[in-house]
Parts: structure tokens; sequence; C-alpha cells
């Protein structure tokens, strides 16, 4: 599985900030689950700190530590989301502010297989599965198109990683609310561990020479492609 | 100036139907102005339906047939715009439906250069520049990559028409609301008549090459990028 994120938050142009949006919990050779954040940060952070306060919960309270499912971790994730509205939304709604903040929670658990999952905004969540092997948050369209002519189950951790930069660079083009660093987690089937957790910044030589090689072959594509006949 | 529009529309997903979304006023030698629609179906049909009476205006009237700039055109295509909402806007608030609905304008009158403008919902309205020299209604994102990539003031029209068609096939392959046939018009600089008109229906053998032979090149492009070093 391959996780990415980028980091730039806005309140408004005046107002963008730096804050990672993903979260990792693992224990080494029983689990590791990643929560991939967007929206109202306030919520979002609240979220996640409620669910960093499970690591110091009383021995068999049922946390993203003790629960033996990724289902389970996804709707406990779903349930801290809940709790939160239930804390804020009131306010918010008061000054007509309206929050959306939804998650991705994927990885594995013990001997099930890896999961993903979508959390929605009201605390319900979707699963991925072989027809639709990927999910998006937030600024999803302009990035989507590759991911649905790329994507696929049997595709080789590096491409998946490759397509996944490349479809940031198409939002990250188009939406200057999506902006680097990029944090990207790949998680080796199986392994129980973190694969690799690699933070791409501005000037990245990777990355830089993807997006310049990219805009270049999709020009050249472009170029070579017959114009209409029709409009002579 | 390049012009295209699908004809799909949807109220719903077991409502859906074909209408063109083009509409053209032409008086060879004298003016070209096109509006393309998006939005509520009802409420472009009606700022339709009033331009359209407007050829049967009396003498004198102030109308896209008698204006001198294309300024102006987009000023009563907005007032147009004012004039549906006045008459429905209550009504459909009253039942909760939200609605949206603008126009791109664009064409020649007399001795004018060539204008386009994006009219809002509002009946207020912006022009492009150099800076920004295309609009795009409706769902624009998942199309919008290329065209930024691409279009400049300077690409002949063969290549902007098919840089357009190629936009269209990522928008019809991310969002099923959006589809064939897309209308096309190519307005030539000064000419102050439609240079062509051309209609894409399913099959159209231009296109359909266009379609595979894209989708081939993103793909070649893609393997023949070097993946991640650090994803070893």
């Amino acid at each position: 599985m391959i996780f990415a994120s980028d980091s730039r938050t806005n309140a408004g142009v005046d107002q963008v900030a730096t804050f990672s949006k993903m979260r990792v919990y693992e224990k080494p050779d029983d689990r590791v689950i990643v929560a991939l954040t967007s929206g109202n940060l306030a919520m979002t952070q609240g979220v996640v700190n409620l669910l960093d306060r499970q690591a110091r919960a009383p021995e068999g309270a049922r946390t993203i530590w003790s629960v033996d499912s990724m289902y389970d971790a996804a709707q406990i994730v779903g349930g801290a989301l809940r709790e939160m509205r239930l804390r804020d939304a009131a306010f918010l709604e008061a000054s007509h502010i309206e929050v959306h903040s939804d998650l991705i929670v994927g990885g594995q658990i013990g001997s099930e297989p890896p999961r993903l999952f979508h959390v929605y905004s009201e605390g319900n969540f979707i699963e991925a599965t072989e027809e639709t092997p990927y999910f998006q948050l937030g600024e999803s369209k302009y990035g989507k198109p590759i991911l649905d002519r790329v994507l696929s189950p049997a595709l080789p951790q590096k491409e998946a990683a490759k397509c996944v930069l490349i479809s940031f660079d198409s939002t990250m083009k188009s939406n200057i609310s999506v902006g680097l660093p990029i944090d990207l987690l790949w998680y080796p089937r199986d392994s129980l561990r973190v694969g690799l957790q690699h933070r791409i910044r501005e000037g990245d030589p990777y990355f830089t020479m993807l997006r310049s090689r990219w805009a270049g072959g999709l020009r050249r594509v472009f170029t070579e492609l017959p114009d209409p006949d029709w409009l002579d």
C-alpha cells in the first residue's frame, strides 16, 4: 500500500500554513495503521489527538491498539470524528461555518489482509475493493484522471508511488491550496512494519525530474497526435 | 476561437437526456456570437429563449443583434439570466432548490477584436485575456490540467480543437454526467462568419482515434519515467 498526503492548510489565502496530514500508528509485527486527514484542521487535529491518547488507554479498552480488525479501527476513527462533531458542531453552526473533515484509514492488523477505508465526515465509512483500489481526499478531481488510467491492484509499489506523485503534480499545478512537502509512506503487504516514510520537499531531485519529464512527455504525445482533418 | 460543449443533461441518474448546450447568433459580415450554457436546464433554456426572441425585437431596441460591442452582448446575456432568476428563483428556493447556471459568451462584432466572456449565475461577467485565454463551465476540474499545459493564444486552431477534445475525454472518463455528442465550433478571427460547426457523435473516427492514442501515449510516458530509487 502507498499512502501520500500534501501538507498545506489554509483558512483563506492569507492564512496558509504547513501541517502534516499523515499519522502512523505502528506496533511492529502486530499492526500498522495509517490515517490521512483532510478538511477542517481543528477537527482533524482533535481526531488525531483522541487517537494518540488511546496509547495510554487502560488494558482491555477498545482502541486502535487493541482491536483485531482494520474494520474496527475505521469504526474507532469514525467514532473519534463523531465525538469531535458533538463537541464543536453546534458552535460552528452558530457562526454559519460548515465543517467537513474526512479521513483515509488503511493498514494491516495481525493475520487479516491489508484493508483501506474512507471515513466520511459523518463517521460512516466505505472500504476499497479490487475494482476501486484507491481513495482520495480533499481536492481530488485534477489528479484523478491519471489514477484512473494507471492504478490497478497489480501495479508494483514503485509505479504506484510514481503515479501518486504525478497525480499530486497535476493537483498542485491547478490548486495553490495543495503544496509541498508531500509525505509518502509505503507499507509492504504482510510485513506489519512501515516499509518506508519519505518526505518530498521543495527541490527534491526525483520529484523535480518527474514533474519536468511528465510535462515534456505530455506535450510530446499531444504534438504527435494527428490534428482533426475537418479543420482545414 | 474554438467553442465546444457536451450535450448531456441530468436531473439525477435516472433522468439523463441529450440537449445541445451551444447556441449561435450569426449575421454574416456583421457579427458572430456563440453562447455555451451550463447548469439548470430550465434556467438556461429560458435564457436562450429570451435571446432568440430578440431577433423579432423592434428596430432600435438594444439586443444582441444591434449592440456594437461583445461587452454589451455579455451584458444582455447577463440581463436575460437575471430576468429568469427574478421569475423563478423564489419558487425554487421555496422548494430548497439552489439553481446555478452560467454561460460562456464569445465572438466578434464588426471591427471590434474577438472577445470572450464568462457570465456568472448572478448575471455579472469577466473577460478572458492573453494570460487566461480560455473559460470552462460545469464539470471543469478533470479536464483542466491539459488546458493549462497546452493552451496559449498563439496555438493554431487545429491544435486548440485537439486540446479541447482531449480535455473532454478526461472529463468523460471521470464523470458520467458529461457525454457525447460534443458540439464544436470554430470561429476564424475577423471573418464575421462561423468557420465550422462539427458534431462529434459516438463512434466518430477522429475522436475515437484521439482517445485511444492519448491513453496509449500517457501510459507510455508514464512507463518510461524512472521509478523512485528510494523505494527499492
